[in-house]
């Protein structure tokens, strides 16, 4: 296909009748589409049905105790060595916690708010102008939590191997940069895994802020899609590295089973330096009598170690990848050669991020509602939803059917296209 | 038994040596009891055993939808009807959370210290010298949650019918009073039940400040100790009373099933007023992606009404019962008539409060202790752990088994009456 960009007016007026009279057929078909929801589908949930089977034939003892009593506010210790196991950490400065890794993000940042971290000057709350680096497009409801604690929100370019390592070394050089946000491996929405240059150059760089912060949302770390190693996203344990670079309390790691077992109804955790650990764990000890132990026993139960939350993940991947090979196939087919939108192929995670022609995002999306079919709204991906370039639609074709998705994503490609078209028209 | 008070000298030095030849007899026992702990016994935990059985069989389906995905944040519309009927509130205004309530009183008080409560002048973090009363005798966890929130704790007389009201009255005249603990229906520890004259005067009193909150802990509101319905502590609704009094966002409630189904992995709740609880949903919609729903799920298949509650809390009753009539015998038979000692009949909740006399209470402890008969620590009922009058003991009945607490009770009613024995003697 010729790229519109190259195309006279006459050729765009061609191309612009053959869409909408596309356009005008889906219209017939009345559709009713939903890809905005990056959620698990019923047939992923259904790998879970079984895990809270013969519970009641169990003896509810851990290691730790009874499972069914108060105490053990940490965690049981089998949760524990599973997630140590996972994210390659030491079990004894894991936190296992309820369904909501978000959760405890929110609640350590309100610690940072209200008490200051360790090394803080004073408390977060206090600091006048307070600033986080987002790199985008992320995470909606990351720069939501940040947003709503009083943090100026700065945009940082996300690239391939992780944030603009060149604009970040700089932004740290306001001592109002408190932190940033990070889904190292499969980026919310791109699919992007930092590169170990990057994970470095993040532990080892100079902050003014003697007391930044990286949130490490390690979200996707075992979501791959494909078997083959090799094409699988892999980073350096984090929390080692900043400690090697001389930074050891620069980062606090988090991770669920949310898109595992159950979602919202799994277990999550978070991890640090012992400082930070035994800081937030003094905190937390006054906060709650601790989170549900029989979820953690019974995913215990379901996914005793490593190996079984890699069998699980199998499962998954092989409900998920042919949902994203289709849509990237019909992407390719509609769309490669036009030049009105590009995208990446992720190799994990949840989503598909489009760019399309900058000044087209919101008018695609409006487009495709009005055809039935719902997309994430443009800007969702940025800081207070205001995308720059207008350009960014992050796809999330993990809940619908393959046919399903062999519609939406033709309807969106076209109006994909459409857009393009007519704001090349009207240039 | 003669009053100690109205003994001679030669009459308390020949009950010191009776008493002094029972410790010696207890020493030779080698004890290792624990009474220290406010927690549902194996027997009670048995109870639930079979809260999850079959769940692999059930369509996971809630008429809020499928329990296994994301979604419905506030709470499944079942386990919020559940607690709505239970507290005779809206389950509009229910939201349901994880096994701790204490968790939900935290992040309630947070809310207010980063954002004000909806009537707030300003945020309660930037209140010079803010103080938050706390009825005394009274749960530690809850004056630890305070203090750590950076209030000052002010101790308020407990009586039979709740709060003196004449004091609390006179303290909200402070506008850097901003709230109160309370856990109005069998008292952490006595068991006192609050008067419908005191919840009255709580809601219509005047408060300076105009932000002024009851944090209503009814966790033992359904955790009777006898069937005969005129031995039940019963509190009309807090809610509607504040409002009708003219103070609609006054109070915030909360309940958990923590000593119904299991400790700590239940579910939790609180409700407020409409402008309350929008303004708690609205930062609760950043802070997480909601509780987990499998839990609730499980806790409605197992519990589907109040009578099922209710029937469960009798089956509790069965085994508790004779566990506090074993203590208050003990007590009764050692310690009636000496005036060393009185305490309260509770008529539910899970403790017996001892005040023994003035100046006693850390000997008692430790007496016991160097016995090995483990009792919580004289103070730990009042705020910053300091008794001024050296006086109250919190007993846990609920763990220990009905051998444990004979010998131990026994052990503690010796102790009682030699440390008087010594101190009358002192003085």
């Amino acid at each position: 296909m010729k790229s519109y960009k190259q195309m006279t007016k006459d050729e765009l007026n061609a191309e612009k009748a053959l869409l909408e009279k596309r356009i005008e057929e889906y219209k017939a078909m009345n559709l009713s589409l939903n890809m905005t929801r990056g959620k698990p589908s019923v047939e992923q949930l259904e790998l879970s049905r079984e895990m809270y089977k013969g519970l009641e034939d169990s003896d509810f003892m851990s290691a730790s105790g009874d499972v069914r009593n108060y105490g053990i506010p940490t965690g049981l210790v089998e949760t524990r060595e599973l997630f140590a196991e996972w994210l390659g950490v030491d079990k004894d400065l894991v936190y296992v916690g309820n369904g909501s890794s978000l959760n405890l993000m929110f609640d350590t940042l309100v610690r940072a708010v209200i008490f200051g971290e360790v090394d803080s000057p004073k408390p977060w709350g206090q600091v006048e102008g307070k600033k986080w680096l987002c790199p985008v497009p992320g995470y909606d409801r990351h720069f939501k939590v940040t947003e709503t604690l009083g943090f100026e929100l700065i945009p940082v370019p996300l690239n391939e191997n992780g944030p603009d390592m060149d604009v970040v070394e700089e932004l740290v050089k306001d001592p109002t940069v408190l932190g940033m946000w990070s889904v190292p491996c499969y980026t919310n929405p791109d699919g992007f895994v930092y590169s170990e240059e990057v994970c470095r150059r993040l532990a080892s760089m100079k902050t003014a802020a003697p007391d930044f912060r990286l949130f490490w949302d390690n979200a996707y770390s075992v979501h791959h899609l494909y078997e083959d190693e090799a094409l699988q996203g892999k980073l350096p344990e984090i929390i080692s590295l900043c400690a090697e670079c001389g930074n050891p309390n620069r980062v606090y790691e988090f991770a669920s089973t949310s898109k595992i077992t159950f979602a919202s109804s799994g277990i999550s955790c978070f991890t640090s330096s012992k400082e930070n650990f035994d800081a937030a764990k003094k905190i937390l000890a006054v906060q709650t009598i601790g989170a549900n132990k029989i979820t953690q026993y019974a995913h215990y139960k379901f996914m005793p170690n490593l190996d079984a939350v890699k069998e699980q993940m199998k499962k998954h991947a092989d409900i998920l990848r042919p949902k994203f090979e289709l849509t990237l196939d019909i992407l390719d087919k509609e769309i490669t050669g036009t030049e009105s939108a590009s995208w990446h192929k992720p190799m994990g995670g949840y989503f598909i991020s489009v760019n399309t022609l900058p000044g087209t995002a919101k008018a695609v999306i409006a487009k495709c509602n009005d055809l039935g079919v719902a997309f994430t709204p443009a800007g969702a991906t940025f800081p207070y939803g205001k995308d720059p370039q207008d350009s960014n639609i992050r796809i999330a074709p993990s809940f619908p059917t393959l046919e399903d998705i062999n519609k939406a994503v033709e309807v969106f490609a076209v109006c994909v296209k459409l857009s393009a078209v007519e704001k090349l028209l009207a240039e």
